[in-house]
């Protein structure tokens, strides 16, 4: 009774606050806010954009939360993608509180903090079943099954007295999965029939019609390949963290007799987490290590790696380069891409199926793969069975937000009631209303190496200039009595002109610069600012117009 | 009589030498050689790869021609892409001989030569209608039509004592073209009758199947999206180059009343040269200039612009970006990428689409372009009709030249008669047999700035060490009788670690360097090598271990 007191709408609303994902793909993180009551649904990266040069991932600011920190109850994850855990290790340094999530994608946190130590000691992970709910604060959030390119995904019902969020968290329509059971329609369309106040809607594929084709669709395929490739070793790559579609290519495998090894750090280290989870169901005497591998003839074994989307190190890559320490490719290899080229990863991945043809492999890389992600029917069928007051779409970039909204509409729900969030934005909203009220200060942070945030964008602009210019440095030392010039001007480069005209290029403007500097001090001129002024107009001079180049300066004075 | 004989066989080989294409896309140059005579067939440029960093373009290095310089005896030009003119200005400094073209095509290269004056002024360029041949030593080359992205696109006939070779330059068969008449595909028929050696055939395509619709089809898709969106502005970004696009695109203009404008410097001026060539037919009182736009209701305009690429300096990103002097882009535009984007772009161009829905445009981004080259059914038609006795696959990365490899054997050519050629390797052919006998100098030189070929591998290797960590400068000052330590060290980062938090950093490496050299000094250490050395190694070091960064570090050790 008192908690049903407490659930009673006293007047204020709900605010939904996007942390990340809109600016920055992959930074799904939302917090949900009543009264004194924060929760936050997801803690995910991104990889960098070509231009933030050196950085290893980008995690959200969460300034907010820290400043709120009393009031966070919890992260509520949907399931164990990288743009939706990864930021976890970063974040919960500073906003510790504890996670809620389902069994593999616990497994898969729990992995993750080991390497980050003083992190996992403190952290409290907590297991959820599909069905069952959590209370924190104000809220009571339920787990509904959905499908997806990993196991164990979960939407997410989050009562407030505000009213009801359904999440989808990313989501596909499988009637057919590998593992476990076909996303609970039912529960979707029961909480519709009660009356939902929003639907936050995965985007991804907003774009695109039809039906997502059910991962067992691909089970067939892999047989047909088996078939026609009966005589070679057969090499297959795709994302680490999708289970169903190692559990199928070892069903094929052993169908076909053929033993199966795994590579790629990521990869076996889900394997092992899935196995040990019961995610994923290996018959016995199928699993070779990949030294193994040899002990067997090629046209009876499987290897199953890491690499599709053309990441340098991984080790399809390393394959294709010829320099994997223990696997070379070559003619007698069919190789096969199950997966799609992530938006921005086109020319990489293409890149490794070049390199693979011409070391004389068959390359498969169309048509062995299905998305994880809901096509238009499948949004559409959601939207009908959920019938949302409101529409957020989510996950995605703006065209896909904005592809989302109009099947919304098409549905019914009026434009003023779809909204798309962009990051940092305060949407206030109950029954009567919804309106973006306020910002909250969010961001993106910059791992490079053991450095978060110490790399921000003036930086970022320096290693841009240095990238395209490279850099002359100057240097002279003067007196520090009279201020005369004792020694130099020297110049050096680095990533300007090549080696071997570049004796010519420095003499010649060293000798420009000594002449700027001696018509400089006859003048009297002993101002530091004034002489690094000096060698910088000079240098950009010079390089300009004999190279219509700019690098970036560096003057130094020294004083004995 | 006698010009017979000297086509007659002496039992020498023809020899096809790609100098650039597969390991460069876009650098496409071929050189054709018997006994005496060297024809060269385009001379492209690429744009520069994502970790080509600061580099403007990429030419072909053509030292082989230059060395034979006495035996070329032209280029011959298949039509104006900068794929396959670009690198003229720069071959042409080293590589003087006349240009063989279409109308337009040497429009285009006459033009793009009055930026280099001094090239334009000692080159000849000779127009060639399509069914002409021109003699250049022991080769006849004949033009003939073909259907492209661009108008006057030709494909060749190569004549030389040991056979035809039949090169299609870019093509695509369009039996409804906008300009001009449709492929002559009785002229490729009469050809195969007669014997051809070689077919060397476009691959761009070759992995699609079916065949490209007609560049006519676009005229009925302007027609409806004119129709559905009749109250606003349209703005349409496509290549600058292809005319019949910018053609269709004002007719339909034109039946709905609305005036046109171009932006974009390269698309004005083609517009310009297809004007006065009388390639495109421009209705009185359609075009205006982009100053008068705002003379006239948005609804009853249409503007054509460059930038469809994404290419960050292009009209159509200043107009998304809010950095166009002239346009700016909001509700009430519907803008329309009449292209798709080229395989490395996606990126760019998404972020435009998102940028430019952001400003409240209507933005289409599918079905509103056609390929301009042959699909599989094309492909196989072409072979069909010339039944070459060997297949040369050109223009496409490896994996197309495959996939057209496999439709060449699966219409009958013998799999050793496919002949997938590497840059610089020399193919030795004629009916009797074909092999690669050899490889000649070949490779990419990069353009940056006016300096050709002076950014090396080594450069770019600075470039890509400063981009990814950026540098660290050591400076000291020792005496140079006593070889003591006389100022300094001191510490420079830049692109290293953000500014604010950067002064600790650097007095704690001062503090480390100093620590490292004293010890080195009150050694007796003197040897300037063996002091870099310890400048290196200790600034290695400390960033590392703090950071777990590599920054270029630069030690400079300056005497008094």
């Amino acid at each position: 009774m008192k908690e049903k007191e407490k659930r009673m709408n006293t007047g204020s609303k709900l605010k939904i606050i996007p942390l990340g994902g809109l600016e920055q793909i992959g930074m799904n993180i939302t917090a949900f806010e009543y009264e004194d009551s924060i929760i936050v649904v997801d803690c995910g990266l991104a990889f960098p954009e070509g231009d933030m040069l050196g950085i290893d991932l980008v995690i959200p600011d969460v300034t907010y939360l820290k400043e709120n920190i009393d009031r966070v109850k919890g992260f509520i994850i949907t399931h164990g993608h990288e743009d939706h855990i990864g930021a976890l290790p970063y974040v919960l340094r500073e906003v510790n509180v504890p996670i809620y999530a389902t069994k593999l994608t616990v497994g898969i946190i729990e992995n993750k903090l080991k390497e980050f130590n003083d992190i996992a000691k403190k952290t409290k992970c907590k297991v959820v079943k599909f069905g069952q709910s959590i209370n924190l604060g104000a809220f009571r959030v339920e787990f509904i099954k959905t499908n997806h390119s990993i196991v164990d995904a979960a939407a997410l019902a989050i009562f407030s007295p505000a009213g009801v969020v359904v999440h989808t968290g990313d989501f596909k329509v499988d009637f057919t999965p590998v593992y476990g059971d076909s996303i609970d329609l039912e529960r979707f369309a029961a909480l519709g029939k009660k009356g939902v106040l929003a639907l936050m809607c995965d985007s991804t594929n907003a774009e695109r019609p039809g039906f997502t084709p059910s991962e067992k669709s691909l089970g067939r395929t892999f047989d047909t390949i088996f078939t026609e490739h009966a005589n070679t070793r057969i090499i297959i790559a795709t994302f680490a963290s999708n289970v169903d579609r190692v559990q199928q290519i070892i069903n094929t495998a052993y169908r076909f007799g053929r033993k199966v090894a795994v590579e790629g750090r990521s990869m076996v280290s889900i394997i092992d987490i899935a196995t040990e989870l019961n995610r994923i169901h290996i018959p016995d005497n199928t699993l070779i290590t990949i030294d193994e591998i040899r002990n067997y003839p090629p046209e009876k074994t499987v290897l199953i790696t890491t690499g599709s989307q053309g990441e340098s190190m991984a080790a399809l890559s390393r394959m294709a380069n010829g320099t994997h320490r223990k696997v070379s490719v070559g003619p007698g290899d069919t190789v096969i891409f199950s997966s799609n080229p992530i938006p921005g990863n086109e020319k990489p991945v293409t890149k490794i199926i070049n390199e693979l043809f011409l070391k004389g492999a068959d390359v498969i890389f169309q048509d062995a793969h299905v998305s994880g992600h809901a096509c238009q029917e499948e949004i559409k069928l959601l939207y009908s069975l959920v019938r949302p007051k409101y529409a957020i779409p989510v996950h995605g970039e703006y065209k896909h937000l904005m592809a989302q909204g109009k099947l919304a509409e098409a549905l019914g729900v009026p434009k003023d009631k779809v909204f798309i969030l962009r990051s940092g934005e305060v949407l206030e909203i109950d029954e009567e209303s919804a309106k973006v009220t306020g910002k909250v200060p969010c961001g993106s942070l910059y791992v490079d190496g053991l450095g978060v945030g110490d790399v921000g964008t003036s930086v970022i602009r320096d290693r841009q200039r240095l990238s395209n210019e490279g850099i002359v440095v100057a240097t002279m030392v003067v007196d520090s009595y009279s201020g005369s010039l004792v020694a130099g001007p020297e110049v050096y480069t680095r990533g300007v002109v090549y080696t071997k005209e570049s004796d010519d290029i420095i003499s010649e403007a060293t000798e420009v610069l000594t002449e700027a500097l001696t018509r400089a001090f006859d003048k009297g001129t002993t101002d530091w600012g004034k002489l690094k002024g000096i060698m910088k107009d000079t240098l950009n001079d010079f390089f300009w117009k004999k190279y219509k180049r700019s690098p970036m300066i560096l003057p130094i004075i020294m004083e004995v």
